[in-house]
């Protein structure tokens, strides 16, 4: 257990109060007691403080609002609560070692503390850099490479030749490398392309649960360093995903589509195939992405809820917006010829 | 194989006709033979029923219309339906007891009649209560607790510490408890905020298959009783879901939202975070609910499918609509000066 | 290795230039060189052929276009790349037999030329026609049937009873044969509904990673031959896929639901449930298509992305349709009027 003074010291901030306090716990603002820490980060909060019993208070100066209680000043004290939480994380890491029922195939290159789950199973020339983890009930297919520290968690499958970098995190019934939806259609029906590309995933990355991203048709499908997914996803054969992007849950991407990094995309939006996004953009939930988006912004579509008597009503004027736009030319005839 | 009797004993129903009857399936009406059960519940099946065949028919007083075969009559012969057709589910039981190859960690306690399947992983200090079924391959985490008679299907991920009540069914590849997507941004850069609260499932909840839903950032993410969740659905961190909700297909529900209880929702729909839904309220399929809904209702998103020729029009309209408000603007104006 | 000469003949082309060229591998066009084959499809690439250093391009005459290195005649020659591409698929065939730590039940039926892999789990009275390959961590409920030829991948699951035809694809994580989404609605509570009936796969069907195909609830579920799915699309209870359809990401199909034989539908595309789509249409990505469609054709939802300052603005106007449209009235009033 940290005291104070150690947590303060983790986040590179200045402790205002006891230094040996122990803080068990980590939590919100109301539900904090003399045992926990807790933080605020945003002034529609400041009004909870006069109740905090924390421990300790990540806080900036601006927030702070005469805080009467124990506190760490820190610049960003969001980041500071990103950094302690790691110390109040129960998840159990993995037993170090391969487990009893992993199967292993031959010539699998295995680093150092590497952790490999029960009914795993280890595709044949696959590496595993130091530090890995791999859950139970996970397949690596063939030539895979993991990089260090790298997390594989329960019941992911990657097909042959994903090359991982360090510091992923892959979430539980992730898919990495299945077949691009690539076909030649000849007298109505379909034939298959093989998908003889790879997926290639950079440094840092994290998947979350249950996506799927294709191996590239004939080159690479390319998720770059620092980048978010949220769950199921399904990124497309060919797509780029540039560095520090963030991806909400159940977002698509087409085919060959290249987002810039540094984008945000919010739940459920949709992205054309064969199109390209500005770095830095922005795309609100459920966005409609048909086309390039050359200029870095915050981009949007869809028209949220209403009643639903409302909406029909909308709906019907909508379908005859056409008839409406001809009501005016002609009124503006009729008003042009008044006025002549 | 029942009786049409005790068929009628079970739904509580009036059997008018052959006590002894034997009853060997459950059919749609027209495909129903001498030896079935059927059912009608909507008065668009009525014309069917005069060349209805079947041994027996659930059916109330208002949908009877003069039927000359035998019948059992109900209050609601949907719920007569719900209750027969468990007489006739061919779904096989999973062996009791701990198949062979499961892998059964330290401090597992297990209740009476548990059933574990092959190359199933179970974590420490899980329990599972009475009556628990657990599928092939599947993978229950640390500290985990399955309530009495829940079945849990096969290639499911359950992380460590997530708590299910009894009666509960959670078909095949969903994941519980996978990371929220939190992360405190610094320069450009995405640092992790580790995610240390659970996942808390009430009684007689069904969740469908390849969904997932993520632990709570520091608070629980909560599925509360009597829930129902179809396939691919996404639930974010500290979300809570109320009880006797019914989510369609393929919804997705943002960090930190509360949706009241008896919500139902159609497929697609998507739900912004940090908000609240009227209990009691209806969304349908692909709804935006981008704010809070403070009164119970129906609310309604989107516009539906025409004629792309049509749409693209539309579209262009709607995109200069601005330009025709103006217009309507100008006239009044012009309409104003006119009559002054 | 193939030579220029055998690509030729694979295809069915007319080889122009050296016969017994060494071809290594399968390119793009501008990552070509003088030991790999590529393809041109679309006149957009046409200026790319200047700069090609193929060993053998796949043309027609259309596209030929002067070029001046050795080339393969071929009426369609996306559909010869989608042929030559199968050469150069380097996916490891599972290895044949049963893998020692598959679970086989009892009163399975094994073709020949069968791989089971690691940890794959064959319920009882399974059927494995000849040249099938199961996946390792793949779950095969009892009595399921999978014809001559068909794949499955890692992380499957199948329920019981699904039937698949010969030379299918399923892929990782994928799930066929859960309960549909049936229940009967009691003073508020939801009572389950057993899903009785199957899923029924023909022949030639592929379907992508993550997807989730419930079984029907009487009747059975059915996908129909040479039926192309992509990743994480959901298809509900009683649903028939018509015939060489092909259905991008995360689309959702809703209950009781019959797709026309010979659809395209783009990615997140949505059907309501119980309606019925003529052959041969086609839906553009994100459609909601709410009601039957009568004739062939093309059908577009949706509001492509705008700035988001910009959306704003529409969708107020958009809630205020109404009121523009009573003023268009009044104007017209006026106008009649004034006129009089």
């Amino acid at each position: 257990m940290p005291t104070s003074a150690e947590i303060a010291h983790l986040v590179g901030g200045e402790l205002h109060g006891t230094k040996d306090k122990l803080i068990k716990s980590l939590r919100v603002i109301d539900q904090s007691d003399g045992n926990s820490v807790t933080f605020i980060s945003d002034k529609k909060f400041i009004p909870a403080l006069s109740s905090c019993k924390a421990g300790v208070l990540l806080v900036n100066e601006a927030l702070l609002s005469g805080y009467s209680g124990d506190y760490i000043l820190v610049e960003d004290p969001y980041l500071a609560f990103a950094k302690v939480s790691v110390l109040f994380d129960p998840e159990p890491r993995g037993t170090l070692g391969v487990h009893r029922t992993a199967v292993i195939e031959d010539f699998v290159t295995m680093g150092a503390n590497v952790s490999v789950g029960a009914n795993a199973v280890i595709g044949k020339g696959v590496v595993l850099e130091d530090g890995c983890t791999i859950g139970s009930n996970v397949t690596i297919g063939d030539q895979c490479h993991i990089g260090e520290d790298s997390i594989i968690y329960s019941g992911v499958t990657l097909y042959h030749q994903v090359h991982m970098g360090k510091n992923c995190r892959i979430h539980a019934g992730t898919v990495l490398g299945s077949h691009g939806f690539g076909y030649a259609n000849s007298q109505g029906e379909w034939h298959k392309i093989s998908q003889i590309g790879r997926v290639i995933i950079g440094d840092d990355v994290e998947i979350g649960a249950n996506c799927a991203i294709d191996r590239g048709a004939i080159e690479d499908t390319v998720i770059e360093d620092g980048v978010k997914i949220d769950n199921l996803v399904h990124i497309a054969h060919n797509v780029v995903i540039g560095a520090h992007s963030a991806l909400a849950g159940q977002i698509g991407v087409s085919g060959s589509t290249h987002i810039g990094h540094h984008t945000m995309a919010g739940g459920q939006a949709g992205f054309a195939g064969h199109i390209k996004t500005a770095p830095g953009s922005v795309f609100t939930g459920q966005a409609m992405i048909t086309g390039n988006v050359e200029k870095p912004g915050v981009y949007s579509s869809g028209i949220g809820y209403m009643p639903s008597k409302d909406w029909r009503k909308m709906v019907a004027r909508l379908r005859r917006l056409d008839e409406l736009s001809k009501k005016i030319k002609a009124l503006e005839e009729i008003s042009k010829n008044g006025s002549e």
